[in-house]
């Protein structure tokens, strides 16, 4: 048992999609996120500024008692996870593996679908992780850049001719290539399911891979018998790098509860 | 005469349609440019925030010995200038008087349309300067906050579905209000003239914002005799905060010409 919180973070919102899946999964578990709003998006960054933007927000999570670190970012887990694993004494969970785990097993004809930021798909790492699950299946990657700020500028819906032209244009060759399974490499993209699943198709398969992360944490939590004792609900704490305001009414919308009492403001700039 | 540059920025790109008309009005001088593409976009961004990014750009460019500082950015420019010019001995000119001037004077029903992000919008900072010219004007102010993230994704040419849907969604209660003037109150925009223009109709003026502050800082350069004294082309030098590679491509549209030899990074969360 270990009532210590568990540290979820993302480069802005995404990563909500995650803790939404956490508290179904765990209900009773403390959680501390951190988004870094004062600098999303991070997807389009170079890898070096990516690696640094996230050791800052670790370092600030760490300055409470975690008992795990969840990087519910895509981009992150893609491009720092050795870096964030190799420097902390807790576990960090990042959202690949369990993703490319699940699409592995998923495929039926062993060709997958990838879509992410800019930097997951540079990065190589979901196809690597897919690989060594599957080493026959096909990858085929896709960059979707205009996904994240669509999506925070509510434009997830469908009927709505912009983001259903940008994900017929991102996700034509997916569908052409005749993959059976696609993951949603981007914490973003749940809020994108609909929007997806009418492009691609309801056979294909979707991955999310925020929610994977989730049950991989909750995997090796239980496994490693460190689950909270607690028997009441968990306690949810959010901080973020720019203003409180602007993030609680989107928040609200990517967890599905409101947020409004529990957001701190972070200067990210000091860790 | 001062042969000392001119420092000009922005939070990423769009500043170069500023140096674009500055290197056009006055070839001999020499301009040493900030991109903070690691932090970009500001727009959506905190006033807090924007204050505090631009301080530190400002800082680093005052590692230079120069003569004047134009934030060639429209955020920055509504929401922080007075700060940056308090703290400033030398000129600190930003893109809104000049444009809210140009836009006064240029209406013939005085009804002034107003683009911008949502930081500007959000300011009153170009409704403020266009009253004190013309105090009867009447002025409809509209945030456009998917343009800086299309422009940035090439999404700016006329035919384009993604970006005609979105800017005739942002613009029709300004075209529907008569405005016969539009201010293009963000330095990314005039890559979005084609398609602005053929949503408000030909007998609308743009005013280009990031081309007037050009325009003003050439004209107090001359008025307290602070040209440069070269006969020469003068020398361009550009920093961004992140990769100079992912830059120096998406510069050269902005601009017109290369740039790849001339780019530098700068680390700017240590100003």
């Amino acid at each position: 048992m270990d009532e210590r919180p568990i540290g979820v973070f993302d480069s802005g919102l995404g990563g909500l999609t995650a803790v939404r899946e956490l508290r179904r999964l765990l209900p009773g578990e403390d959680i501390v996120y951190f988004g870094d709003t004062g600098r999303v998006p991070y997807g389009g960054r170079s890898a070096d500024t990516i690696v640094k933007y996230a050791r800052q927000d670790v370092a600030f999570l760490r300055t409470f008692d975690l008992k795990a670190i969840v990087i519910a970012c895509g981009t992150v887990s893609t491009t720092a996870l050795d870096v964030l694993t190799a420097e902390n004494p807790i576990p960090v969970l990042g959202v690949v593996a369990p993703a490319a785990r699940a699409a592995a097993r998923a495929t039926r004809n062993g060709r997958i679908g990838l879509i992410g930021t800019q930097a997951s798909i540079r990065s190589g790492a979901y196809e690597r992780l897919i690989h060594r699950e599957n080493p026959g299946a096909q990858v085929l990657a896709r960059a979707c850049p205009l996904f994240v700020p669509l999506v925070e500028n509510g434009r997830f819906r469908r009927g709505d001719v912009v983001i259903e032209t940008v994900a017929a244009e991102y996700l034509a060759p997916l569908r052409e290539a005749g993959v059976d399974t696609l993951v949603l490499g981007c914490t973003h993209y749940p809020l994108l399911e609909g929007v997806i699943s009418a492009c691609m198709g309801p056979e294909v398969t979707l991955i999310n891979a925020g929610a994977e992360g989730a049950r991989a944490v909750a995997g090796m939590l239980e496994q490693s018998d460190a689950l909270s004792p607690s028997a009441g609900p968990g306690r949810y704490r959010y901080f973020v790098s720019d203003r409180q305001e602007d993030f609680s009414h989107l928040a609200s919308i990517f967890l599905g509860w409101d947020v409004t009492e529990s957001v701190g403001q972070v200067d990210i700039s000091q860790y």
